[in-house]
């Protein structure tokens, strides 16, 4: 389904509601499922909203009814199905069709009123993360409440007091709650000019998730504490990720939350930012640190802001080179320096299509996808203007364009890199095949170049400069 | 034991000291030791004390006696016995009696002499990490000192120089000694008023630790890197952690060092609070963050600070869910979606108690705990005012109430939330069970309540706002 | 070969280029191989240098030429054999003979022109982490340029246009290609004075890296995501990793990159520090933090900044104590506590040589090695002026002298404490055996000593003091 047959489709029924009694759901506001993982516009109308709505990366926001003055959201909480990547779909746990739910997104000083329907096969609640509410909407089962049963509804209501970025997500059985995708992103704009909020030209937001899938599953394993091998933004993985699109000069806001197990360090590539605000409020100006990789603790929400000055295709991903490949990766034997001659042909009478990989690293195996069981993400499936992006996970590109249309933050394909401004091939003769430097060494081969390279070096004067 | 058996018997005699030779000990101070794991109140009178003390969660402060002017301290490191939760006894190492050993509570300018006795089954030292002091004092084995050996008493000394949060722990075979639980918290007060560093109603603090103990055993598996399977708060798990009492409207400081394998990033409900100092010194006011969960490294100290001004029983604990969870949490397979039917008969032929455990999640296995060895910490055994609380490990709740007595910081019990605070059930018609969302579609099941969610939608003003 | 054969080699031969066609690389600039693993001093002369260049811990920075006023750069990416610590040689992945390659070092404003010559067995790039450069220039395989195809050399080519600290890697098949121990530093002086870059006397540089080697293997295992067994400075191993010599009083910078996959938190005994600056840009003044460990996120850089005030050998390491241990130490069981009787005699028919391990922990194992595989790093070989030093990976000390020469920052051998500044024995009689303090408690054989401590206790006045 392409953008357009989406939005179409918004329109007159993929975006929709359960099949219940009318009835009986009277006076519950009709809860909005979604089953595309595109990332969509904002559902309601934009007329009087005093703010710059959130990009849910893959997601959506949800819509809400004004009830007496109350913002009414309602969240079913409910098994879904989450396509991960083009090709591969999972049965995972998460709100209103999708894991993540919806963006809740809302107003400084709204009194906001949530319904959660529970149709798990278990108890369950949502925690508020991050807002100043009454001990009793705090919701961690057995401490502020009754856990919800199954197949009822609970109602939360509380104001939104502080402005920031947080999220939500159970607070009962919760580790295996979480490992099954329930969780979703909450914006709350600051009503007034703040000091230390900016205004931004683009807002993203999304949760850095995990998932531990066998190759031919579909269903996690609920209890891996640090053996994840599928590290996606929002429960997608690269290939799967929009890319984040915006016109050059424009300010920036990226939200992130991570409910993993671990740290993720998040680097953008061709820019600095600085971290603007966490879960906890506005960092004030004068304490913010310039950053081009920020690690995101478990459990923390990190808003970083900056101007997007540089045009290009910039890559963003998690710094852990594991988090930014798929799955298989780290059950393959190291094969580098291994002859296989006689291995190879044992293998491909039980294997017939197999193919030597890894004996000179493992970059050959980027379109290589025959041997994967049906519903297993390939490790590395990525295609940009260059040959194949060899990344998976975590990964995106920032897309600065200086021709962007006002108002369309669409796709605009590939950077075209002007001339000059690219790597290119030395094209003198090529050096002899690669052997150990110390071989080299051993046998006498090596000339002091050391020498050579001093004579060429001209002293630079103190003070002067080309490009300053 | 109760608390009030505890205070007694501390007055009596299970606050006590070795069976030694009072004469050949006559020149070093007795060393307190204590075998009960309940939070003491402050062993040394309180006259003149030109500070709040602080309160050491589940533990207590080391005294000690003045000779010509020098704070002296005898530490023994030795085999003890540490009751992790109530029913699960570990036999670690640590020091006095305890893991963790006493705090150390002194003032900035004090000389301090800490007589070291080792009474391990191996050789030992102890660091002052964050301490400035003379190079020979500092505890590094073979680099600063030899070690102490079996048998012996080292006499360590310097002056308390900065003010702050601080610890110690062995310096020799380090990996397994502080696998063992050797390690204890340190503080300096301020001797004067210092511009960062605030005076507090309440300053808690408590290290962070892990053990891997196999079900059945009591002791620490010492090679583990990193499947822990009890994560604790002074070697302690909920529900064993004490709650943290405090006054309404109390200021409150949180000091937390990590000693573990990994980061742990410390969460707080309801309230949002800032990092005031590390182990390296007081934050600058400037320079602080708010936040409602700090990371804290691998050695790294952390003071966290905030009014206590929401009334209730906040969680606060790890955001690792797994480390919010007890052990047997990762070894059990995924049942969610699998048909039982077969495989439990089976299972019972071999284990007659056995239940069904996960096809639905695990919030059932929170009040199942008959299935576990002996020892053996059960996985979810706190039990709220709500219903059981499905957490363990490094977890407990922080509790906040307008009528605590002056002066009396005793367990309030739960929180009772005021009318029309409290999530609650809806009482309309339920939907059906629990389908895939996109079976639904598939159906054709579903009308757009998109539209319907649109028309509902009243706009709201701009710049108004019921409860800014 | 001692540091003067060393440097007596790097003039005449053993610091060197490949034997290639010299016609064919005439408009290349020829590189420089390096194949010891000492720190070396700066290869280019420093007449009219404006900056104090970098100290590459264990490791060299690059000659250049300058060409028309382009700084040109070759490096070389191939296999290269890296001396992890004495006696263990391991085959990684490198740049110009070594793993890490050579610090590139240039002064903001610079134009850069960076030849890459690839000699793997598979393509590759180099991302130039944390520049601002022209998108084509920035390295992602696929996404930014076309991988370099094996035996050909790529031309890089931008300003270097912030001043800070800076790295370069692979991005194509980064996983494995980082893994195999490809990386190296950059540093970029600034042009002019900067109010958040102070000039310091002393500048260090080193990346964290890790590897996971099998006993009696050279080769790493590529695919290894968590358990890593080699913990390394500029992929060398205590005792493998060079002291960092200063002197007192002096400024110092330590600037340290992680291309590992978990966090290290680096910790620095008797000192605070700042960090000052990281791959984003200085820190402001206002907005640091006094640490005595930093928390390094992988991807992240850190620039660090105290004064060395303190004389002494100081131990400077990372605090997550398996990282500052060696291979060997997460597969040994658990001994502690158990009877070995009989065990031990049955593992003796099978290893002869076989040594009680253990059972009072594992410090003996300091000295023993006898069990290792060849190519095997010890797990604890280092030695100091007191005894051995039972830290291995990680770890290296940092010494400070009152006394170290004008220009001369050679390792001035171990600290000689002053008379009473070092930790002593206590000469009294000693207690007994260590016993369970439980045991002994309920054995009654405890007098109340905490009585006896109070009444020791002297109040001490408020306001006094003897040593602020």
């Amino acid at each position: 389904m392409n953008r357009r047959e989406f939005l179409a489709s918004a329109a007159f029924g993929a975006v929709s509601a359960t099949a219940v009694s009318k009835v009986a759901l009277a006076a519950l506001p009709e809860p909005m499922i979604v089953t595309s993982p595109e990332t969509a516009p904002p559902r309601m109308p934009d007329t009087g909203r005093p703010y710059n709505p959130v990009v849910t990366l893959n997601g959506w926001t949800a819509p809400w009814r004004i009830n007496q003055g109350v913002k009414e959201f309602h969240l079913v909480a409910e098994p879904v199905e989450r396509e991960i990547a083009p090709g591969m779909i999972a049965r995972l746990w998460g709100y209103n069709g999708q894991s993540p739910g919806p963006t809740i997104e809302v107003v400084e000083g709204d009194r906001v009123r949530l319904f959660v329907t529970n149709r798990l096969p278990e108890p369950t609640t949502i925690h508020w993360h991050g807002q100043r509410l009454p001990n009793g909407m705090d919701g961690v089962a057995g401490l502020n409440q009754k856990h919800i049963p199954v197949g009822k509804t609970f109602v939360y209501e509380f104001v939104a007091r502080r402005p920031g970025t947080f999220m939500y997500h159970p607070h009962f059985d919760e580790m295996v709650q979480m490992a099954m995708g329930m969780m979703g992103f909450w914006v709350t704009h600051p009503r007034n000019r703040h000091p230390a909020i900016s205004e931004v030209d683009r807002d993203f937001c999304f949760l850095l998730n995990a998932y531990d899938i066998d190759p031919g599953s579909v269903t996690p394993k609920i209890n891996e504490m640090l053996d994840f091998n599928l590290w996606t933004f929002n429960s997608r993985a690269f290939p799967g990720i929009d890319s984040m699109n915006v016109r050059l000069g424009d300010r920036v806001r990226i939200r992130m939350g991570n409910l993993t197990m671990t740290n993720h360090p998040i680097h953008i590539h061709g820019h600095e930012f600085e971290v603007t605000g966490t879960d906890g409020g506005p960092v004030p100006p004068g304490a913010r640190w310039p950053e081009v990789t920020t690690d995101i603790a478990v459990g923390q929400m990190r808003q970083v802001e900056f101007i997007a000055d540089s045009e290009g295709d910039w890559a963003f991903h998690c710094h852990k080179s594991h988090h930014a490949m798929n799955p298989m990766g780290h059950d393959v034997p190291t094969m580098i320096g291994v002859d296989h001659r006689g291995l190879v042909g044992r293998i491909q009478n039980l294997v017939p299509d197999y193919m030597l990989m890894g004996e000179r690293g493992m970059g050959d195996m980027k379109d290589m996808t025959m041997m994967l069981p049906e519903e297993t993400l390939p490790m590395m499936a990525g295609h940009g203007p260059h040959g194949a992006i060899g990344m998976g996970g975590m990964f995106t590109s920032f897309k600065v364009r200086r021709d962007q249309k006002p108002g369309d933050y669409s796709d605009p394909g590939w950077y075209e890199q002007p001339p000059g401004t690219q790597a290119y091939e030395w094209t003198g003769e090529l050096p002899e095949p690669a052997r150990f430097a110390s071989e080299r060494l051993n046998r006498g081969e090596v000339p002091d170049l050391n020498r050579t390279a001093l004579e060429l070096q001209v002293r630079r004067p103190t003070g002067g400069g080309h490009n300053h």
